[in-house]
């Protein structure tokens, strides 16, 4: 299986991204933008300004408005949308996507209302067998990457051949993808960790320091795992590059809407507060802990850090009174 | 099983913050300290300014420069002295221990020349079964826990019984202690931290970010685990407070001396430079990286990061070089 002309539907800072790393490695890449002003200032000047500021894309970068014409011969077909706008973008291009080919989603998080993964969605939509989906994740800042600074990825399809293919699209000298065939973890681990870097904003907030962090990150990773393994994810999946490696960069990056969104909150600010002081714009994780809680609530998950930055975000409860609340559970063992 | 009464040997900064932690937590604690005139500040003025300047002691913390005093009637000692001394130290006290004691390390490393962990020598030495040795590991940065910012730890003993009765003895209202059985685990979890954020401190030294940090942690936990997989601990442990935990902590801490000294050789500094710089200290990690790279020789155990660090340390390789090699290796499973 050879994946050698690849489009890239979604001109955002990660899709712009992740296509200036195929061309890297040698491949064929067209790229969708919706804004067709957008497609031009990529294909004529080298340049997104609205999403890379700064970043000079490679010569052989095409970009185009018109989806048919990027999906055209892509024997694969990476999904770089936000979200929650996954659905209804991939249920326009469904009739012209090219038979058999992998879809490659970059999008994380988890639908709202119906709970579903993303892969789950486009499998759907798309109506494709599972394992013709294929996610990337894993420490991914779209500005790092896009200024060639060394980063490892994982790669998952539970199709080993498929996922080796795209390890092999992606790999170049700075970019290093490994493969896995936990699909499930990945997704999860991208999903959860918006949740994870609120708490620890909120904690910077509070005025803590490193070892609080580190807890957060590790007993959210702790909690995140033991969702992945109720709903059939490998845990050791969560120690890797989308679980750890995901959460690590978004928590200790100072760029992370999440985590300054989160100490916003910790410095006592209310939700509303700080959504008015980000310019109306709600962090990410404010909205998925709410579906995060649910789907641990059907699956009989304990979740105590993503459900409490839920009461904080949503029932006004103190983060203090959280942090409180954390350290005086019942005592337990590390694994249980 | 019920721990009360406990001698604390060792007045650094992490052992003194533990005494207090053990206090907060309404034990009756004596510490031992190398030199009268630091137990008796620690007696008569509820400080130790060299160690954890501007932090007050809590009052019924007493010290004592006389081990046997501190040990007696202890129903658990802690060591708190640095691992490349414990051996002589222990072989000291090793006639005053009182019979049946639990034995609690806090010291973190693998003994020079003979690579043994920490708890192997304190059960060599103080002539006692392994599974009458604790350790206490995890994201223990002395002056955030002294300043009674929340943390979670973890107490391993192959004696669940013992962990139980040490994890009572210290949880407290900032200080979360978790057991587990996995005693190799936990130890080369904070054996192996110190020369991961070398690796991270190299990265942000040649203007590397937060994606570089977060795959150099993932990786770096992932070759730990290889190693502790081939030493008979669980894969598991080092996704947890002791091996993430510790690292993130370590890594992201702007006072690690291990991370800042590699930042300085990231930059360019020979070894020697650095350690002029440092005052003719050297980092825990230089030297780790030599014990650590001939144990996982031992065991056949493929480690690349520890491997560059040992030789951009010990044999002059470049760090950009360390990088491009890293980055350039043969294509694979992320858990392979």
């Amino acid at each position: 299986m050879v994946v050698q002309r690849i489009a890239v539907l979604g001109a955002g800072s990660w899709g712009t991204a992740y296509a200036k790393v195929l061309v890297d490695a040698g491949r064929d890449v067209v790229v969708w933008a919706r804004r067709p002003e957008i497609a031009e200032t990529i294909t004529e000047q080298r340049l997104n300004p609205d999403y890379l500021p700064g970043i000079r894309l490679p010569e052989g970068l095409r970009a185009t408005a018109d989806a048919e014409l990027a999906l055209d011969g892509a024997q694969a077909v990476v999904l770089a949308v936000p979200s929650q706008t996954l659905r209804a973008n991939l249920a326009v291009w469904r009739g012209v996507l090219p038979e058999g080919v992998t879809l490659v989603s970059l999008a994380k998080g988890v639908e709202l209302g119906t709970l579903k993964r993303m892969s789950e969605v486009v499998a759907e939509v798309a109506q494709v067998p599972a394992d013709q989906v294929a996610v990337v994740s894993g420490p991914n800042l779209a500005k790092e990457i896009a200024a060639r600074q060394p980063t490892a990825t994982v790669i998952a399809c539970t199709d080993h051949e498929r996922a080796v293919a795209l390890q092999t699209a992606s790999a170049n000298e700075y970019f290093r993808p490994y493969t896995n065939t936990d699909v499930v973890g990945c997704e999860l681990g991208g999903a959860c960790k918006n949740v994870v870097a609120l708490a620890c904003g909120m904690a910077a907030g509070l005025g803590f320091g490193d070892n609080t962090m580190a807890s957060l990150i590790t007993r959210g990773l702790a909690e995140t795992a033991r969702l992945g393994a109720a709903l059939g994810a490998d845990p050791l999946t969560f120690a890797g590059l989308a679980g750890l490696g995901d959460l690590v960069a978004t928590c200790a990056s100072p760029l992370s809407r999440n985590r300054s969104f989160g100490e916003r909150l910790g410095r006592g600010e209310t939700l509303a507060q700080a959504q008015e002081a980000t310019h109306g714009q709600v962090a990410e994780g404010v909205k998925s802990c709410s579906s995060i809680r649910e789907l641990a609530q059907r699956y009989g998950v304990d979740m105590p850090i993503t459900d409490g930055v839920h009461r904080v975000c949503h029932d006004g409860l103190d983060p203090r009174k959280m942090a409180a609340e954390l350290l005086g559970r019942a005592q337990k063992a590390e694994r249980s």
